[in-house]
């Protein structure tokens, strides 16, 4: 069922870092955003794996992580991610992706969750930064950053309260909380 | 499997108009984008539902149909979508949608195929047209709409030729022809 998929695939943040991710898996899983659709069939996304430590290490300091979490600087070295996925713009195809990204990024979470993968789409990048890092010509916009690794961290959805206060948090025993708007709130007609 | 509902899922523009949709199956679709990732949790997305034939007519005329069929308008009477998920974004909560309703459209349509249906996401709409016909307060910005129904057409998935070309296609026997680009074309590093 979709939905339990859906539900299975929540944004983690911490990871068992040691647990490999296989280029070849990386691989299926932009499979699954190639067969996705994409406006006027244009077809304008590109893709960058990564899968190697030292590849890895290029992009993770360019990432910003959990904005609502103060005091905590990302994960720390051992939780990291295994891998990462990079959706990029090709500018030659089209000049502009409307929301491409976000579908060809939500059929790739699902697929690593399908997995038995997580991560968190990152749109919160140092893009000058990780295009020297990775030496990313500028033909190609950086849209995400898909990160990717074996959970290690609960999460759990919880009702947004009567204050409407959407973030997420974390408790003394590390899981993180996420409050989700209901159902009648977001169904406006 | 995902990969065989997200191969099912193509775009679908001719339906079995006489098939009803129910409302509650379409809030259970938009239950599936409440569960969906939004950037800083932020969730701007609000949504309109329609499954009515009077509704929607009033929503149609404002849509823009396959331009690369040239010559056809779009479906007849009797081949239009029984239903609609109009995606907006409320701009008092946010000021950018990103590409929440990318990640969110592409959880219902996978959840509309689930169910039997199919669809189209559109982002060509006349969108003053539709605000007028609905009454849709400014505060909400018109994103996507989603046009469901049972299929009644054949697509198939091609591959991109040597001319790069990415235009899909209907054939003489109302087969429609979706060429993707290859997986190797995609994945630059």
């Amino acid at each position: 069922m979709l939905r339990d998929l859906i539900l299975k695939n929540r944004s983690y943040r911490r990871f068992y870092q040691e647990v490999d991710i296989k280029r070849d898996n990386l691989r299926e899983l932009v499979d699954l955003a190639r067969l996705s659709p994409s406006a006027r069939n244009a077809q304008p996304l590109k893709y960058i794996l990564s899968c190697e430590p030292k590849r890895n290490s290029l992009i993770f300091p360019h990432l910003a992580w959990a904005q609502y979490l103060t005091g905590w600087g990302g994960p720390c070295e051992g939780e990291r991610p295994s891998g990462y996925i990079i959706i990029l713009g090709d500018t030659k195809i089209s000049g502009s992706f409307g929301c491409d990204h976000g579908i060809a990024a939500q059929s790739i979470m699902l697929g690593a969750t399908e997995k038995g993968l997580g991560g968190c789409i990152i749109a919160s990048i140092d893009r000058d930064g990780l295009r020297k890092a990775l030496g990313i010509p500028e033909r190609y916009e950086i849209l995400l950053v898909l990160a990717l690794g074996k959970p290690k961290e609960t999460v759990v959805i919880e009702t947004v309260g009567a204050s409407g206060d959407t973030k997420y948090w974390r408790d003394s025993d590390g899981v993180h909380h996420v409050p989700k708007r209901q159902l009648d709130d977001i169904i406006v007609g």
